[in-house]
């Protein structure tokens, strides 16, 4: 997403969502700082990292305080995908204080989470270095958080899988099971589903493999098999289908899947169980 | 919450979160599914615990099955709150199969994620066993998801520090300072927020201290102070205003803050940073 | 609607139509634009009419971009009313690349579907010229679109009919037969509604007509009857009443009912019948 | 709450309430102004009292001209809080005279019914001065108008009580009777709801005012109770409870709970009965 | 509006209202009431009016619990429209505690101030008995309450004038100014708006009023003028428009315009300014 | 989509739009009906089909008076994607009678739009029959009203192309110029959209198209080619990609194209120029 096609995003899919997020965190007002700061004041605030990392949600994190008011500036010394250390200076925002104190935490628990997310996301993908094996995430995602959550992944360097039940098409175990067998499933999804979508089934055996590859599968999800039943699957595969496999992904079983040539590696902990990564707002200066 | 305290929050506050979620997922049909199913078929589906931990969510989880289909059954075998182990049956969903296929993973990943806080929650109230020190959650909870996530650290038996900016009061070092020291900035908000609010100040030093104390603060947050001033300020407090501790709250040093007698210790990680609890939704059997 | 009171309905009644109308075209990000353009690009593009007809809801077309974003100027060569061509530039639209490729769809679907709405409108007002009859729609409306497409009917030459259930009175064949007569619905009717109304009711004989007639109706609708009653009608309804007739409204027997004098014809058919006039973006220029 | 301030209420929780009565009363557009206006007329308004009292609501009244229209400029010869007499001029507006007639009515309803309230407050507020007592509002508020009446008491010299039932706890004979006696009902409350929030209990006899006050109850509301009794419970609450009353009060009986040192007495009538005060827009002039 | 009618506005129209009402009074959760009942527990609690008056709003008093808990069941003693006296038991509410206690203020906040602008409203209407003339209400509706109070004036014996500024016409001094004459301000609103809409006037002259009732003004509203042109007005309409008149009426003026015939009295008073009708929820028994 | 898919669908994606359709329609409530019908009324009505062909949003007419009253009965004679004639009794709806005549516009404009839809689809379908050629939608649908057109798409026997900019990928001219060429641009769209998707490109010439099909296109849109180019094509693409022809589609180039072994035509047409297809709800009956 660049970042006019962010600018998009945000306006259409990001915004409601951040909106929301303020107005739970702003049920009418914030008593504390409406409590003292009773007139219009000039000031400025810095956001530091506390931990090294990579930084994603920046711009999330500036819409939330353009949200509150436009006139907000924030001045960004890092941008999304940055690797960054604790004590940096990633950005520098002025603008009155009572925005600043306000917005602070809701900008935080955005930017915390999603560069939480790049960092985990990172660490994996640098154990993928010089192979040809792409890191996906899954749907695994925090409610509501899916579009903010899978960006990060992308600005970490993995790859999204489909966004929704909507725009992707993966027949597991209890399709199939309920089709009639995998070959049965795949004829059917290619009869109803939108012919823009590829057809990816997840297999327990080199029966169901074959039976899939034949049917013309485009991906094939190998679930739980044996290192060397899925050699012979990737090499029968090779030119065919794609090869993804998923799982308790972790940083010693990845380098195996992908020294053995896997197309594709999806892992819900990098969405559902990343620790978020620390910042905070330091040093206001009132001027 | 009880379990009808629980339905008004449920049908006011929890519901437009959780349809806002499905939609998320479900953009316009779940096109796997629908390909297959494509006549009414009744089922039941399992819901296995994958790791022991503390069962957060369940009645969230039900909801949003009942959202996509009021006649869906789910019959719970354990409650929020009960300690569940790795394999143990949690629940049996009763319904149409395209139902509970299409709905599986949104319910999951609320599910997953409050039993993720209650677990994480729950391993630091063990710890606090014994003494009369409360364990409180922060506002750094995942945005669209604060009532989930307080809820779950209840659920594990931790306390809720404030809501949100709107009804609580807590005097940070930059309120003080804009307010000109802790007296001022005690009266401003005693003279500005709603009565029915305690007021709370974040100090850093004895003098600061001790100013909140003489001016009538109810709590005082106690910030990176060395554990002989903080014994004197317990001492000092005692009767007269409640003392919290927060910062990087560990296993050990919450022990620590504990023995002293601290009355409250807050932690961001409960909410932010606790990975997931696994749960799966298997054996899927056509009825 | 002049361009001020056309931005008022746009703000308040338009643009959240409008608004969630990208949302269904774009429901996370337009992968394919944001797949080629990733940085700012700015650029030119015209929009070309491709055949002839009358040009409706460019102010439409216009805030569609504007939404996405307003940096975005589109530069208007006609107006609505007016008269185009196939082949004419219409108007020239300057802006980010990324906002002109993924705004476009909707912004024609709207522009089309209302010149559409127009040009068929204007058909049959050209067939009215030189009398003192005037056409009105009805609210046989597409679904979410009703504001959009009473407007193009004005813009075509058309006069709008009630808006809705709560802003006209209408007594049909099944009010009348509740009430009891012709006499007691509209007595009814004058009882209860808001007085600002005109009570109008559709008769299907000429004793239902001279019953409303004298009951003090304000308009009364000619329901399938022959042309000499409604000849009739229409002469003892003079000074005391309006007369519309409506049905299956086509340029033949639109004119014969013109010529007997009568009031208002009114014809679903311009609105839920109008094909399209067809538009197109053409020419993109980087600048 | 400061301009500031205010402009993050008014854009989180004041504008979506704002735009909703906005197309409360425009359906889809103001047929008699767009009848007449039929292009950008830029014109001149006054907004003039026509009886005295306190004003409030001057920035709501601004905010809704600038939700139509954010060209609108309204040059503001008083503020919120000051007191206005018959005549004065409180504002000059200017802009399209579309967008000033067909926003008059609703940005008068809000202005008149908060100055209305703060008028009323006033009224009341003025009665107690000279004592430490201070005047509360209820929830007694008109459906979804509270951020705006509660904001109109404060305005008036009143202060606020709780916000909503999620942001207080008042324990009422009801809840003491569930819980089986003012002592297990304070307990319970301390148990479940978040510490930040003070506990209030209304008790009716002096039996029940003991037991709250030796449970601890910050604030001890008195019903229905002789004035002898409630002299005897101000003596005793002194340094250990705040006491407030309530019920139908007015300007004599005021005087008389103040007179013996109530510290707060609270008022349902200043916001469920104030009549409104009036203006006027008059004198348009097309510039 | 009949009980099914009333049905259909209530799901449409009135329960987003109402639910947004909750919300405004339940943010997260009710803590007082969820700290106390923390299983389900039936009870039964009478609502008691606590003055004489019309009662009107008790099926919106039963949605609110309703939209609560659809199980709770609300007998009700009286209907809309009836005159009720201080003691009388109004119905019966029977369901969970919780759902009792935590919607008691939102649905007494809807019924007091409903019945109340019916008590008002009526007031007024029997100063016209004996008289042809008729009350209106105006637009001078609290924000966001009109769909429920203009509803109470006619429960109270009132009619209501145009619903909003997109259903009705009505041209006053500034528009008339604006089109430069009453006969072309006529002339303009006759060609831009829905034929279904009379064209009212409002008129501050004689000259003004007889240039109104040539240019075919369906209804005119003489503002301010003396007894004798009014009556002299009311003379020349008869028959062919109708007579509003309006400003500060008051018990004695309203009889003296009804006494010289004229059609309608309109009033703002009766909706922003009646004072509430007083209700009490009491004896709640547990079951 | 099966009953129950659709039902899903209905609760998530449909609902909320045709909610808002009601309130369209209904703004306050339908004051006609509400005039004459005073009390609960039983009573029940036919729906009529006044012109053949195919049926298609039968369960969406259904649920336009369920979503007014659960309680209304829907009797269903035919189902979608029946062929239905003149005079045919679709469906016998029973229930209140207000809700028959309110519900009654919008849930004959949803059906009418959907069936004529269906008709349009199913004429170009059948002219389809014996050939491989699949008949494909197009984004150019009614804003706000996508998910009920591209349904009726799939009852006339057609197949859904992407469903919107998020979840299919189809780099047009602009995007292609953009990358600097067909291949750099398939690159761009495959590293950057989520893999489960097939990526097309609309090519112009034999040159384009023999780089799309070189660089690994899974579609390609044959735009303006002669018949001999695409028979070449055609020929090449065998195997590697699939191929699909737009623009101007009628029953005659239809065939052509099929003729010669294209895989997809796809047709803007049959949604946004499909004259609906006529029926009316008569016979009401009194029960």
């Amino acid at each position: 997403m660049n970042s006019i096609g962010a600018s998009i995003a945000q306006k259409l899919n990001m915004d409601p969502l951040i909106l929301q997020a303020l107005q739970e965190d702003i049920n009418y007002e914030d008593i504390t700082t409406n409590s003292i700061i009773r007139k219009p004041t000039l000031g400025e605030i810095q956001l530091i990292c506390k931990e090294k990392g990579i930084l994603a949600g920046i711009d999330v994190f500036q819409r939330v305080f353009w949200l509150l008011d436009s006139k907000i500036k924030v001045e960004k010394k890092f941008k999304d995908g940055d690797r960054i250390h604790k004590g940096d200076l990633i950005a520098l925002i002025t603008g009155d204080v009572s925005v600043l104190l306000s917005g602070e935490r809701v900008a935080l628990n955005y930017l915390q989470r999603m560069s939480g997310i790049a960092t985990y996301t990172n660490d994996m993908v640098k154990a993928l270095k010089g192979t040809n094996t792409k890191l996906l995430d899954t749907r695994k995602t925090t409610p509501n958080m899916r579009i903010f959550e899978k960006y990060a992944v992308k600005v970490g360097g993995g790859y999204n899988h489909r966004y929704n039940l909507s725009d992707g098409i993966l027949l597991k175990d209890n399709h199939i099971d309920a089709a009639g067998g995998v070959k049965k499933a795949i004829n059917m999804a290619r009869e109803y589903a939108p012919f823009v979508h590829k057809i990816e089934v997840e297999v327990e055996n080199m029966e169901m493999f074959r039976e899939a590859l034949e049917a013309g599968a485009d991906i094939i999800m190998l679930d739980n098999m044996s290192l060397d039943d899925m050699m012979i699957a990737i090499d029968k595969a090779k030119g065919r289908a794609k090869i993804e496999c998923s799982g308790n992904v972790n940083l010693e079983n990845l380098k195996k899947y992908a020294s053995i040539g896997v197309d594709y590696i999806s892992s819900g902990a990098i969405t559902h169980s990343a620790p978020i990564l620390d910042f905070s707002m330091k040093n206001l200066r009132i001027l």
